[in-house]
């Protein structure tokens, strides 16, 4: 276990972002190691009163951190659709170059899913997703706007230097999994420029992987797959919008957004990297206490993880695993705090 | 009834692609109408014998049809993956302006679906899925290709002209429609200057359209609700490449890609509109009488209903819809032939 204390930024953020991040920081308590807290109150709210997103000072601070622990952000009342998601969210991952997107798509015993007769061992995938490059560059334009002569367009963009060490973060991880398989997904044959610097990149980096087989798939058929044959898959690399797709279908498969995490992750460290659970701030059940923090828990066993305390995040995943068991033992519903306590108890027992 | 012959273009192409078209036609010849057709060896084979995909003649010609029927090409033992689809498909989807691609993912009862507890009619959306422009422009390009330092780019185009007349369709379809309700699948929080045009474009025509009801859903919680939620569908309309995505996803609930049936839409008639399976060549599975040929025969309905055929698409419809509940009834597995002679029987009988 560490000795020095672990400095972590919380971002609670907005809606259900702040009651599951409560949750969540309670189990890391219950951990063990000891982590320095600091909140920080971006979101909805201090934009509203503020006019402020991120500010540069702020952004500044942020990367001193070890880590950070985000839980969502948006609120329609008070701030317009996408803003606070490009200009914070989108911000964060590609200003501290979170060129992994880390996310599991894993059906725990005793969940439901959607998918009929689908023992949980067959959904056991593993997404990394691109977080900086693609379609999320931002580039594009409008010309003639608002007339019936308006030309919008989006630019993809992708770099062999930000192909490769995605593909090669694949690789390295489809090599300590016990299948050794890994899948890109992509639509090389629409997208050709792209696609092909795809292709031929993960078919360069797969001759230093004799172990691991590899596989293509285009992005319609893998969502085809993911309902009808996930078993097919065990770890996918694609782009950030293609993995973005295929990791919301995944939450639905593995039962459910409420117990999707996700890391945003720079391997080497250059920047902390951010854990969030993948559902949003969900502003219609907000405040009700009703919300499950389970994927911000998970979220927290990633961050462990990620921070070399692999012991204690298997101790988080074991008793997320276990609650999981109970609840199918007939548990009635139950309010986030009272999730939150069950999963930190177990924790610390 | 028409009584002057209507006139046909059949392009069998690859592998289950000639058998199930056979079947299509074994169909199109039972429902009653006389078309002349004329038969096209475009796809691998033409072009592994004289390098030709869709000589401009051919396309030519192609123009003076009624109405094409497509089986499926490719055949990745001739010709490099990805060539056909974009020089042939692609290139007949561009050049005859088909800029409605409508899908139907409708649960026939009697179909199993891979999603749990969900009634057939749960599942009844149509997809307008626009069929040219956006990513599928082609457009884009690779510098410093094979170095380490090489960028390759895709653009996304989007016109107000190619937005606006596939969202009128779209609003006129879901005005024909029982629940009336028409929704907007996208990405405009991260695709902000496409996503802009569609949404505006969206709304601007949702005024004229009063008694139907509208709603937006980006593209990756789209995914989600098609496996958690999918009645929450009647319309969609999208951009290609989203379209291309949740049509097959699409396909997977309702029972599989052996069902899945599309036509690539003219609708002022400016060019012929072509009809085909969603589902590929299938090179694996290919002249073994074992291809289910339903899509196909489906997208011959499409066709007659295109055609203003209406009766007779209905009743190829009916006699689909028949046949599968004999096939729950517990009949053994049939051959590609079986299927369409027993669909065929259903139709003239
Ligand atoms: C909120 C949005 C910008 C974000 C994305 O598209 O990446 C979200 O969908 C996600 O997957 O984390
Ligand atoms: C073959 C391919 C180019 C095509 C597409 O992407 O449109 C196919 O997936 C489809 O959906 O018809």
């Amino acid at each position: 276990m560490e000795s020095r204390s672990i400095r972590l930024a919380v971002i609670p953020g907005d809606g259900i972002g702040t009651e599951v991040v409560a949750e969540g920081l309670k189990v890391l308590e219950a951990v063990g190691p000891k982590f320095d807290l600091t909140h920080y109150d971006l979101g909805a709210d201090r934009y509203a009163r503020t006019g402020e997103v991120l500010p540069d000072s702020v952004l500044q601070e942020l990367r001193g951190y070890d880590a950070i622990l985000l839980g969502a952000v948006g609120d329609p009342r008070k701030v317009p659709p996408g803003l606070l998601e490009r200009d914070l969210l989108l911000r964060i991952r590609f200003e501290f170059d979170h060129y992994v997107n880390l996310r599991p798509v894993k059906l725990l015993p005793g969940v439901e899913t959607p998918l009929a007769d689908t023992p949980a061992e067959n959904i056991d995938i593993v997404v990394v997703r691109e977080g900086t490059e693609s379609l999320y560059a931002g580039t594009g334009g409008a010309m003639r706007k608002g007339t019936p002569y308006e030309v919008a367009t989006q630019e993809s963009i992708n770099t062999a230097y930000g192909v490769e060490r995605v593909v090669r973060f694949a690789f390295a991880k489809a090599q300590t999994r016990p299948r050794k398989k890994l899948t890109l997904v992509h639509k090389t044959n629409v997208l050709t420029f792209a696609g092909d610097l795809w292709q031929r990149t993960f078919d360069r980096v797969a001759e230093e992987y004799p172990e691991v087989t590899t596989d293509y798939v285009h992005i319609d058929a893998a969502t085809m797959f993911f309902v009808s044959q996930p078993e097919r898959f065990d770890v996918i690399v694609t782009d950030n919008l293609f993995g973005d797709i295929i990791t919301d279908l995944g939450a639905a498969v593995a039962g459910g957004i409420g117990l999707a995490a996700s890391g945003n992750i720079n391997p080497e460290g250059a920047a902390p990297s951010m854990f969030e659970p993948v559902h949003g701030s969900a502003p219609d059940i907000a405040g009700q206490n009703k919300a499950d923090p389970t994927a911000t828990i998970l979220s927290v066993a990633m961050l462990l993880d990620h921070l070399g305390l692999n012991q204690e995040a298997a101790r988080v995943e074991q008793a997320v695993a276990d609650d999981i068991v109970e609840r199918l033992a007939g548990w009635g519903s139950r309010t986030t705090h009272e999730i939150g306590d069950d999963i930190a108890a177990r924790v610390s027992g």
